[in-house]
Order: structure tokens, then sequence, then C-alpha cells
């Protein structure tokens, strides 16, 4: 089966909806979903400003868990990933949809409920979020591996045909009949011949 | 007639890519092509970072003509504008390929090449360059449109639906069998329901 990789971090809306839209088509496509780690606070702090994104000097994955908005989420995501890809799927689905409909923090307490309403065994998350070195060191190899891609932003796709890109969208698409074609469109940018780079709107 | 409104700066090759796609596609659909200039020097002026797009304190047109690489060669698309829209696009196209595709410099002996492939009157072209300060005003009145809709690179492309986006893509395509739905995809990348904001490659 073929893969898509996904480059997520639970701050970003924009990364939610990409992976609600992946959730939908991958099904219907025959395609597996493996989720990676890309994190803005560390894509875009001001040490790193400048610097190659495979060599940053502020990695957050060293950082006091206090001190970050996302870095618990991303240990937390580490922990159900222990239980399995699908497991870390549906973890990682409850948790966006936790924090960007529900606008719940990304704290314990919302981890359990999406533990929870993702099927998950609960005591077994816990001992694996509690091995915080262990999971750390799982971000870091995370994050050293979208930094080598040059990620800059989620979501961030990589498709079977190795082609990558960040797609940003504003409106949420889950029904397949829009979904599917949307996904065709990503797609069909990546693969044209004319090697389209970039398309992007202004923001005024 | 409906108008695909463009937005070029003669350094830059993706704005030549951007406009010989258009060109060719422009009869193909039906439309009609309106140049417009954005500049890369101002936009990306250490001086302008940080401050709106519409509100640069460093600006194109009031700068020496030797501290610019590009303001010469936007004066001399007002001077071919002065001959009418069709004498305008067939001036940018010729001036571009002397560019980018024959690495000449955008110097005066240069635009007068332009002018001779192109078919445009060459005493007319030479008087208009001339009244600098009247290309000067027209030229700094594009910029300021340019920076009241956020554009931030070239080519950037403004639909009849009034939907706009930045363009990039390496590999040059105008046969009509290539260039068309290289097209449609752009455009339905820019009408589809989600409202997709940005695709963009990473650049490892």
């Amino acid at each position: 089966m073929q893969t898509i990789t996904v480059y997520l971090d639970y701050l970003c809306p924009f990364a939610w909806r990409g992976l609600e839209l992946a959730h939908v088509v991958a099904p219907q496509l025959g395609l597996e979903l493996e989720l990676r780690h890309f994190s803005l606070e560390q894509g875009n702090h001001p040490e790193n400003q400048g610097l190659p994104r495979h060599a940053p000097v502020w990695k957050l994955a060293e950082q006091p868990l206090e001190s970050s908005k996302s870095l618990w989420a991303f240990l937390a995501s580490h922990a159900a990933r222990q239980q399995g890809k699908a497991a870390h799927l549906r973890f990682a689905l409850e948790l966006f949809r936790l924090r960007h409909q529900h606008r719940q923090a990304l704290d314990e307490q919302t981890f359990v409920e999406a533990v929870g309403r993702a099927g998950l065994d609960l005591e077994r998350f816990m001992a694996d979020l509690e091995d915080q070195e262990t999971r750390r060191l799982e971000l870091a190899r995370d994050l050293e591996e979208a930094g080598e891609r040059a990620v800059f932003g989620t979501p961030t796709f990589v498709l079977p045909s190795g082609d990558a890109a960040y797609f940003r969208f504003t409106e949420l698409t889950t029904e397949p009949e829009l979904a599917v074609p949307l996904w065709e469109l990503f797609t069909s940018v990546l693969h044209n011949g004319a090697h389209i780079e970039t398309i992007k709107r202004p923001r005024p």
C-alpha cells in the first residue's frame, strides 16, 4: 500500500483541516497515512532565523515543558504512536478537533479526552507519556527529518511520488465528493510537467 | 472581453515564463491580458521589511536610475505602453526573452532591440522614454496599486473572478495542448470551494 506522509503541528488549524482531508481521502484512494511532526515554534523561532532548516540552534525537543505551547502535545502524540499507526491517527484527529473545533487547551485533560474518544488504552498512554526522555528523542528525530526535507509549515504532504508541498486551505472539506477532487487537484499541481513550485494568494 | 491582469518584473525568470503562458492561453480562452508592474527590488528592500505592502518607505520610482537593476526596464515598459496594449504586450515578451533566453542586460541597447522585434515605433518610444518624469509617475501608480493588492512576487495573476495568486513554475510551457491545461489547473486551484490559499513545495 502506498503512503502519504503528513507533517503536523497541533497548534495549526490548517494542519487540522489537512489531516481531516487526508483521513477522508486515504481510504477512498487506497493510501496509508503516516503522521510526522513539524514544529512551528521551532521553525519560526528568532534564534533559528536565517539558518538552514536542517541546522536549527533552538530545538523544541530540548526545551522545558512549560516554556512551549506545543511541546507537550507533540510528546502526547508520540505516546499515542506507541499504540500503533491507526491508534495514532485516531488520537491526532481527536486532539486536533478538541483544539480547533472545541477550542480546548493542549493540556493533560484534553489529551485524556482525546485518548478516550480515540479508543486508546489510557493507562498505557499515561505510562508512555511519563517516559518523557524517550518521547523527546522520538520528537527530536521527527523534527530533524522535517528539517532535512526543508518543511517550513503544516500541513506538508509527501506523496508516494516523492513530491511534497505545504497545502493551506480555509474551508474544511470532509464529504468524499468534495474531498477527493480537492486532493486530486493538489496532486495534479504537484505532478504537472511545468513543475509548479508555488501558488499563493496575496493577503491584503 | 474578460481580462487577466499580470504583475511583472523584468528581473524575474518566473514572470517571463508566466507571461509566455498567459500569452499562449489568452487567445485560446478569449481573454485579454493587462500588464502591470511589481518591483522585487522594492518589495524585498531592507527598508521596507516589516511594513505593510501598501506603505513602503523605499520607493523604486523615486530612486536614481543608476542605483537600480530594474527601474530603467520598468520605465521602458511604460514608454512601450504608450503605443497601446497590444504593442506593450509584444514589447514585454521580447524584452523578457532577450533578458532570460539571450541573457542580455536590461539596458538601452536591449530596449531598442525589443522595440524592433516587437514592431514598435522607435522614435516615439525613445521620446516617451526620455519623458522620464511622466514614466516615473506611471510606475509609481502601478506599484501603489500592486501594494494595495498585497502583491509580493511575480508573476501574480488576477483572474476575471477577482481571485489572484502568485504562480511559480520552472518549465516553460508554450504548446497550447500543455499550456491550456496548466492554466486551467491554476484557475481550478483558485476557484475551488475549499479556498486554497497556498500550495508550496519545500526547497531542500
